[in-house]
């Protein structure tokens, strides 16, 4: 009962059709260990020579993972003097106790002396089964064949090397000019399932040869995942590893941003948050299962997080989600969402518009709710809308200037396969 | 790729084995009178000639259907002069503004005038499809015929005539005695699909030959549903049309009840929470799609609020409603969704448990996951566990007393499937 495949858009079963860019100072590279069974890419390497400033946004789950424990203090300790990320997939290395501590730091430790980078320069991510020790004798082989892989040009592969469940790999690059230096942003980015606001289940690394004092960097990275990676939803799971780093070098020589304000700061802000949506974007199409690709946008509240929070009951509910799946325009399950989601609302000044595409795409809108009753639109209308594999829906609750905006995918089989036969 | 049914125990697919419990006073039937398109029963009427006081519970969705809005009217200006409930499916008469308004009041004024009751002294539910207008043709002819098939036996049709994507019609009932005199209580209930607490999309009517004054009645029923029905959980959507109505029109002759304390409150109160928790259980174990029926214990927690919180999240994952599906003991899904539930937790102090069946079957525990770690079990114990159709986990915090029990089904092909084509 899967959808096949075939049947998707381009842009739900592959890659970007342009490459990542290289980034000045960063080298990348994927191997495979043997962490996962089948032989696939499992361990990933994002490394400068050049030390970084690095900013970076974990999970709030309580249960974090160990790499997630070792990030947080790495980030704490030395953010301006790191050299790479090294990741692997197949183990989350997640309720693991004190033992996977030991083992994030060991996997930190061999990284730092096979790129005879200093103590305390590297960090850990892992994505995969909750539970399971790494298997650290894999690592200690993967890890200086990693090393000796590194090249300008390794992103593809260290993409590839991330994915857990992910149908393609995923990256995003960004240029732009500050004071006349070129500065370039590559980002790549895993997601699949457990993804939801707040740190979906999601590791991205974005690095930038751009100056930035790290404070800054920060500041930007969180702005940037409010509009990005924070305003997605798969399935409402937030997963115990999620990690966005960024990574900055220096190396494209212009006067340093030291504060988050003015046009270079502004600019670079931009640029990071294209990169963040475009890989967010890609994390929801791809996301487990997925065939439709929906865009909410939800105005008229009474504040933004009113707006944010309709549009994640809209998001997370597996009536409206299914009824995507069928391409059923079943818009009263859209509205029950809104009626529970917790917020103000007033059913006669609610409207409910849909459309085709993404809202960029400019096609045109058909009112299917409004006055507190269905508008009278013709059912073949909606049914072709809802047919399409991108659709946008827009709630307006006609009461203040409150808006959010949220990306969603549909509730499929596929999804409960994937889930259903993950682990055993 | 659904699970056939016929690998499901009695209790996912059956009736239960006893029929119902003629109420004095009460009369029963159900009709198809045209609503549903093929023809099954889709009207239900209860009624009693000797008038009720009358309890309810409604959804809190901030959209609530035309039948709620009615019947919240008729709660506050008439509950001590019931006569009876008349409930359609195949038609949620929800989002349908003013003419759905008029609709159902309509629908209450011809059963009166059927039943030859007075004005404002019945109760109106509706499930179904949102966004249609009734077909109140079909209404006229089949509210006669409804009142004239009503006798004392009518409850298994009446059970079935209420049904929408329910498997198998669904009752309870229980006899106490109060001062000497025997009462006796009968509830049917429709749930299957918008299952999730503060009112589930379901609709349940109890009633009662118990005499007792209406402020307690409604106090009993609200105590009642804290501990049934507002602790299921399907697929976390809370719909527009959710009631529970409890009558009760005093036949059983003993002292009335006037006070929601002493010794006949409290059998009454524990003779209704048995009802309504056969009730509500059966709900989940006839969840749309649902094949296995899990009890979660959530018990440790700072207070009885965070502890269902916690059971909540887990209860709502998607990602652990799958891995109940495919049988998986993938028990770190559940330790993140317990992670992610918003409340106090540490993770050194949590410990997870689960066993075969229901807590009351006695069956053995096995511990997964403590001191941040796993425990070692045996993984081949761990799949026979989570093999079984009724499973019950433990979730201990650690923390203080607070406690919590949920209700939950799994997440499974047939759910999307039912969800993706409901409509269409």
């Amino acid at each position: 009962m899967d959808r096949p495949s075939l049947d998707l858009p381009a842009a739900f079963t592959q890659p970007p059709a342009s490459p990542p860019l290289p980034v000045p100072g960063f080298d990348a590279a994927g191997v495979a260990c043997g962490i996962k069974p089948g032989g696939q890419l499992d361990l990933a390497l994002i490394a400068s020579p050049v030390p970084c400033v690095a900013a970076a946004v974990f999970t709030r789950n309580a249960f974090p993972a160990a790499p997630v424990l070792h990030d947080r203090a790495l980030l704490r300790f030395n953010a301006e003097r790191i050299h790479g990320v090294v990741v692997n997939s197949g183990c989350a290395n997640a309720c693991t106790g004190t033992q996977g501590r030991a083992n994030a730091r060991r996997m930190a430790e061999w990284t730092e002396q096979a790129l005879d980078a200093g103590e305390h320069t590297v960090f850990v991510m892992s994505t995969g089964v909750i539970g399971v020790q790494l298997p650290m004798e894999r690592l200690a082989t993967g890890i200086p064949q990693l090393v000796a892989r590194l090249r300008p040009d390794g992103w593809q592969e260290a993409a590839a090397a991330i994915m857990t469940t992910d149908r393609f790999p995923k990256w995003a690059s960004a240029t732009l000019e500050i004071h006349g230096h070129p500065v370039t942003l590559t980002g790549i980015a895993k997601g699949a399932g457990m993804i939801h606001p707040d740190m979906a289940t999601m590791l991205a690394v974005v690095v930038t040869d751009a100056a930035i004092a790290q404070p800054v960097l920060q500041q930007a990275l969180v702005q940037a995942c409010d509009h990005s990676f924070n305003r997605i939803s798969v399935d409402g799971d937030t997963s115990t590893n999620d990690t966005v780093l960024l990574l900055a070098n220096g190396l494209a020589g212009h006067p340093a941003i030291d504060q988050a304000q003015g046009p270079a700061y502004t600019a670079f802000l931009d640029a990071l948050t294209q990169v963040a949506q475009e890989l967010a974007k890609a994390i929801v199409r791809n996301g487990e299962g997925v065939t439709r690709f929906v865009t909410l946008q939800v105005e008229g509240a009474m504040d933004d997080h009113q707006a944010h929070q309709v549009a994640n009951a809209i998001a997370t509910s597996p009536l409206v989600k299914t009824a995507f799946y069928g391409g059923d325009p079943n818009w009263g399950r859209i509205v029950c969402a809104v009626g529970y989601a917790g917020v103000q609302v007033v059913p006669e000044r609610t409207r409910l518009t849909v459309r085709r595409g993404e809202p960029q795409d400019g096609q045109p809108e058909l009112e299917l709710f409004r006055d507190g009753t269905p508008t009278g639109y013709a059912e073949e209308e909606a049914a072709a809308i809802f047919a399409d594999h991108r659709i946008t829906v827009r709630v307006d609750l006609g009461l203040g200037t409150g808006r959010a905006t949220v990306w969603t995918g549909d509730l499929s089989h596929g999804y409960v396969t994937l889930n259903g036969e993950y682990r055993t």
